[in-house]
């Protein structure tokens, strides 16, 4: 057991893109369990788009990381000393310790992982929050239909690689939107997808490849990016289209408001577009389990990690994410995971 | 029975504003009644924004008025001759006949008033399509609970006017949008909200004046018009705000898009925009004829009529309903109402 925490601290608030000094990387002793409290060692940290939100001072959906606290996040830990009646030594847990590679928690926000059960570190992706981010935004608010056209931007991404898979499992056609040749190819040829609209080599042909992959028109506009691909997505809505409106990460980084679509556009087509935030509905997921574990335990619903070594490499690894530069599911990996080979 | 049927045609597709020049009117023989049909005189004619919507070649959401038709709109008016069963002398109809004076019809989409139920006129206004679309808007899509904060533009119109009063009838503060000083004092001490927003007065203070109308923020927000109200209005939305997009009417001769709001704005407070018009849902009306119609005769939703007499004066009171000139809903006055004293 290394004998420091290693804490990624908030310093400074950026303005438009994080860099790398807006964070601190800091050494501070191990802290103590007391009664009712246990002391996990982080194996697996997860870094997620709405993290960007967090580092704001303008109030979002959660409350903001403080200047001069460790950064938030979820994260797969092992206990290494308990206080805590529900948790054991050794026990595997998935929390939401933060950027550092110890924490002391009450447990009542984590949950055991069975190692046999699952890859650990698929409890921070298609088993976790952004396996249940994509569940939620298409089955509950896209509710597709058999047939039905779905786009998904962020195609190859934690969310939208699940959300394109379970459309195709519901019989609809899956229409990947992503960054680069390589993505669109694992989005099509791994994954499944239908047909995937490279966004970058599209340019300003975004609009006309767009409609080349989605020939009937878009039913379910599954939202994860915003800018360009979305004032290109929402002129070729269908009737009664739906759109969950999940994350818009090609403006976090914009100091600015940005201009949305016409809301012409979705008055004449009567579509309806929805913001979501997962946690919200973590008590609605009866859906989700009945579903996912199962699909991906059969090869139905496949992943793919991006993974970085070292805490000390995650707000690199941060940046990258918010220019696209991963390609699957972002982890950093912060100590052994004893479990994989 | 003046021996002609007075038409006015779509001449030319506006350019932004309509002008006289976009309409002829012109004298036809009045039409026979074949087998089936019969020949109505048009008594009430309603001018609603929507047919804005209907002069343009772009494709909105209903089929567009083709140069040389007459304009669509729908009318009260009485049989005079019949070849149809159900449909006999004498009758009151409410129909879409359209800006003419006398129409032949199969009777498909008519339907017969009781003139002893409510004024005629009614059925064109808080007991017809407008009333419709503020029931379905606010009930089924705004879905309001009491103590919740609805804003409504164009808050004395003919929709408007109904969805502020069925907000307060619900329990909820009932906050209105309205340009002027009269139409906004008939808002609160007529129609009985709870405020109103002068928004031509507040000019670059709009944003602190909804603020102060709703201090809690707002729950529902009923889009009638787009514009300066939209930018004002959606940055005030509470978590999980519901928009029935209904209208835009500050648009509608707008050549090109306008922006929207951005999405981070619907993002972060979980809302939903939902398009909508109202002849999707004709069929779903149980709750409106079990509410509305009892309570505009019990004086708890109160009405007021903008009359307009002549036919050929159509053109001119549409080209002032877009900009807001009419105080209260739109009519045409065509012929004698019999049963109006």
């Amino acid at each position: 057991m290394a004998n420091t925490n290693r804490r990624i601290l908030l310093k400074s608030r950026p303005e438009g893109e994080p860099t790398h000094a807006n964070f601190e990387v800091v050494d501070h002793p191990i802290p103590e369990p007391k009664d009712g409290e246990y002391l996990s060692k982080t194996i697996w940290m997860s870094l997620d788009p709405y993290m960007r939100g967090r580092m704001a001072e303008t109030k979002g959906y959660a409350a903001n990381v403080n200047l001069g606290d460790a950064m938030v996040g979820g994260t797969v830990g092992q206990v290494v000393k308990s206080k805590n009646p529900r948790f054991k030594e050794g026990d595997f847990v998935v929390e939401y310790a933060g950027w550092q590679s110890y924490a002391v928690s009450d447990g009542a926000m984590s949950m055991k992982l069975d190692p046999g059960a699952a890859p650990l570190s698929l409890a921070l992706s298609v088993l976790g929050m952004p396996g249940m981010t994509a569940w939620w935004g298409l089955m509950q608010i896209g509710k597709p239909k058999a047939g039905e056209t779905v786009v998904v931007s962020a195609a190859s991404g934690a969310v939208g690689s699940v959300v394109g898979q379970l459309a195709r499992l519901h019989g609809c056609r899956a229409v990947g939107i992503a960054g680069g040749k390589d993505k669109c190819n694992y989005v099509v040829k791994e994954l499944g997808f239908d047909a995937c609209v490279d966004y970058r080599a599209a340019g300003a042909n975004l609009f006309k490849e767009i409609r080349a992959a989605a020939p009937k028109g878009i039913d379910v506009y599954f939202e994860n990016v915003g800018g360009a691909v979305q004032a290109a997505v929402v002129p070729q809505l269908n009737d009664f289209a739906r759109v969950p409106l999940c994350g818009l990460i090609s403006q976090y980084n914009e100091m600015q408001m940005n201009p949305g679509p016409d809301w012409r556009l979705l008055l004449v087509k009567r579509a309806t577009v929805t913001g979501f935030i997962v946690s919200d509905h973590f008590g609605q997921m009866e859906g989700f389990w009945k579903e996912v574990p199962a699909a991906v335990k059969a090869g139905k619903i496949k992943y793919r990690e991006d993974i970085v070594k070292g805490i000390e490499n995650a707000p690199e690894a941060f940046m990258g994410l918010l220019k696209g530069r991963n390609f699957g599911k972002l982890l950093v990996q912060v100590a052994e995971d004893p479990t994989r080979k």
